[in-house]
């Protein structure tokens, strides 16, 4: 089959699917219902046998229908899933990290969420997560059972020395370590590297559920600031003569949250105050599938030397999985495996046997394409939003999962975070973003993905004196 | 159908499969060939479709075939699984912790593991978690793709509800934070209330991971001596006095090395201490489920207002999975799924959705049954090895995951772990499971379920002068 009509047999699926899938919900076919035999679907439609069984798949994979052995489809008697609403979004509670982290991790339809940190789950769920089962329990049964290994499932690391070529970064699966998210990756460099009362050096603005962190290992927190091309040289410079840290955290490619990327030459220059001060660089790459892959990594300068490299298959694989990985020299990887040894036995072996069968699927490199172009019109849509409200972006990227913006009338975005959270919309203040207790500033991160919508522009016209 | 006649159906199919997957290994099969059909194959062998349907399943599940749609079932094509050997098992390197948790995670089939601490993969199998996929999936699609919330996915804390209850402990899921593991929900709470410095109480000898992660937070571990009863209660109070510490880590059911479970007027007398001396008591009952359910916890008595009780589905269920659980007062079960979220965002819903799936599934307990009988055979088998060697036994238990024993001629163990590794056999050495660093014991831990192995005797026999 062409790809063509490969394409066109996958929109006919998906519109039998749509079709049946809006018949259930407005309850025409009520749950227990047996649905037409596929043959029968295939002849009423006029549709091939298996453009039918896909839609089938489709409808299965999403829970609306399920087969029963020998008997055909039926439409499934939908799970009422429990929820819990956690403490009311109080106003009055501070918008700081575990605020922010907390409204990450709620979900509720009602609320528009722009500072929300994941892309909308409709762009990842071309991945069909519920067909790549058969083939994980087809590497083995014992695995389902067992503990991993200290450094995660091998085969999984050797794509991952595939993935890293590709950046440039050469790294054999010794110095690879799957961790439970990008996030244990960080939190298992703190623990081996950083005792209480030690300078640690991140982005201002960065990544702020890293600053949680760090306030919990005790460390001192110093923020580097970040300009348009990269982390400020100079000002790098004098915090390493000053504080002499011993690591900086940071992000070359997609910065969170500033949609910046570090320039090689200013790589190379952190790489040179990096050799002169003794500091180790942790460059998280948690956004890399959402960037093109030929951007300059500090990595790709120094081949793991005195970095260490962070990555993740959150934001283009599933969060839920909690797969991320770190890579860095020999010693040090079999270290830090022994660190996530102590702390947490081992990583799920079941869940990195899952993205290895996504990742080392033909269709995983088609996956990371689409989301790219979903993400680059998004991006788009996203800047005219904010240019049509007179909005300062501080780095217009043609491809990014967050802008940094300021309005116009509001020097600081707490308040107006606060007046919009009363009004249904979750604002990122981009306070939260930032190291210092009492920054005070006037950006907030946005979603591209969620900018466009009308219920953003209303609320802040009801703003508006 | 009766019961009998489901297991009479139960076992054909296993026949049936193990026939088949014999000659599948044996190569009388090749790869590629194609199986006769299901009615072809029941009218063959004079068994109903459903037995073959079955056999079929079970093949399709361990990787041996696997199923074309719309032509049959074929001989799978092999995966073959990459495996690394990690360093050499040097018999220079220290037998500590890290290298027991390295050991434990290691699978040499060459190499006979008495200080295994995890049951045979054969007793878990019968949890068919392969057909516990299309049920994760039709809980949500959504959920295969974000984090989870901070406390966890809430049916499977309602089921935990219902499981505590059991206990006599009473916990609505405000109360209950689910985790990556139980070691996940130990760290958690060693992150809350641990500073570098800090005394802290375990059980010795105790769960020796505890050890290491304790020493990397930095703190000061002091060991309680174990006794058959519990812990040694004069003792306890001692330490309190001496070093006013801020928690006791301990093990009241099937404690981990001993076999040995905490009696009631011991859990009433160490509960009577924690008052006096505002002492929190952190209770690790990840072997909960290979122990009848009747047995006391000390937070049975305590109700969770002193307690933090922390359980895991690792042994009963599956430690590939790493979903653990904690629970405790409201307040603080809030501050530690703050905790949590800094650390690592969120535990894997996906994974949280398959342990629900399971144990709220009817088989579940008939399942748990069966280790529990399977565990009284291997124990009994174990008692009676270790009594023909003239073995010291701690504790005799009657039905214990492991057994804390002393062989004749041997007043350190760890002279006789290096010898026996020169051998093919590893030991766990009773030091390791101290916190003191020069401690020295006769005793050894071993794994129930390999005691009765051939290779155990034959290498004591060759130590013998």
């Amino acid at each position: 089959m062409t790809l063509h009509a490969q394409r066109a047999k996958a929109s006919l699926s998906s519109a039998m699917a749509d079709n049946l899938a809006k018949q259930i919900e407005e309850g025409v076919l009520a749950a227990g219902t047996r649905l037409p035999s596929i043959r029968e679907y295939a002849a009423a439609s006029g549709c091939s046998k298996n453009t039918v069984i896909s839609a089938f798949e489709m409808l299965t994979a999403s829970g609306l229908i399920e087969p029963r052995r020998g008997s055909g489809f039926y439409v499934a008697r939908r799970v009422k899933v429990a929820t819990e609403v956690e403490e009311a979004r109080s106003l009055d509670r501070a918008m700081d990290t575990v605020w922010l982290m907390r409204e990450q991790l709620q979900t509720n339809p009602d609320v528009l969420n722009l500072g929300e940190g994941f892309p909308p789950i409709e762009w990842l769920e071309e991945t069909r997560l519920d067909q790549y089962h058969q083939r994980v329990v087809r590497t083995g049964v014992a695995s389902l059972f067992r503990y991993g290994s200290r450094f995660g499932y091998l085969p999984l690391r050797q794509s991952l020395q595939q993935k890293l070529a590709g950046y440039e970064i050469e790294a054999p699966p010794s110095q690879i370590v799957l961790t439970h998210g990008a996030n244990q990756a960080m939190d298992l460099v703190l623990r081996y590297f950083v005792k209480p009362g030690d300078t640690v050096l991140v982005d201002d603005p960065g990544y702020y559920p890293l600053f949680g962190r760090l306030k919990l290992s005790g460390a001192h927190i110093v923020g580097v600031p970040r300009e348009v091309d990269g982390p400020n040289v100079a000002a790098l410079e004098r915090c390493l003569v000053e504080h002499r840290p011993r690591l900086f955290f940071t992000q070359s490619v997609g910065h969170n949250p500033t949609a910046t990327d570090t320039s090689a030459a200013k790589a190379h220059r952190i790489l040179q105050l990096a050799e002169a001060h003794d500091l180790v660089i942790v460059e998280n790459d948690a956004l890399a599938d959402l960037r093109p892959r030929s951007l300059t990594r500090i990595s790709t300068l120094d081949q793991l030397r005195r970095t260490i490299y962070i990555g993740s298959f959150s934001k283009s694989v599933s969060a839920a999985l909690r797969v991320g990985f770190l890579a860095c020299n020999t010693a040090l990887a079999s270290d830090l495996a022994d660190v996530k040894m102590l702390v947490h036995v081992s990583s799920s072996e079941y869940c990195e046997r899952t993205v290895d069968a996504i990742v080392s699927d033909g269709h995983f490199l088609r996956h990371t394409n689409h989301l790219q172009e979903k993400l680059r019109r998004a991006t788009d849509a996203a800047v005219n939003a904010l240019r049509k409200l007179g909005a300062d972006i501080f780095k217009v990227s043609d491809q990014s999962l967050y802008l940094w913006a300021s309005l116009p009338g509001w020097p600081d975005s707490m308040p107006l975070a606060k007046a919009l959270l009363e009004r249904g919309v979750i604002l990122a203040p981009g306070a939260v973003f930032s190291p210092g207790a009492d920054t005070v500033s006037g950006f907030c991160r946005f979603n591209v993905a969620y900018l466009t919508d009308k219920r953003f522009v209303s609320a802040l016209q009801a703003l508006a004196p």
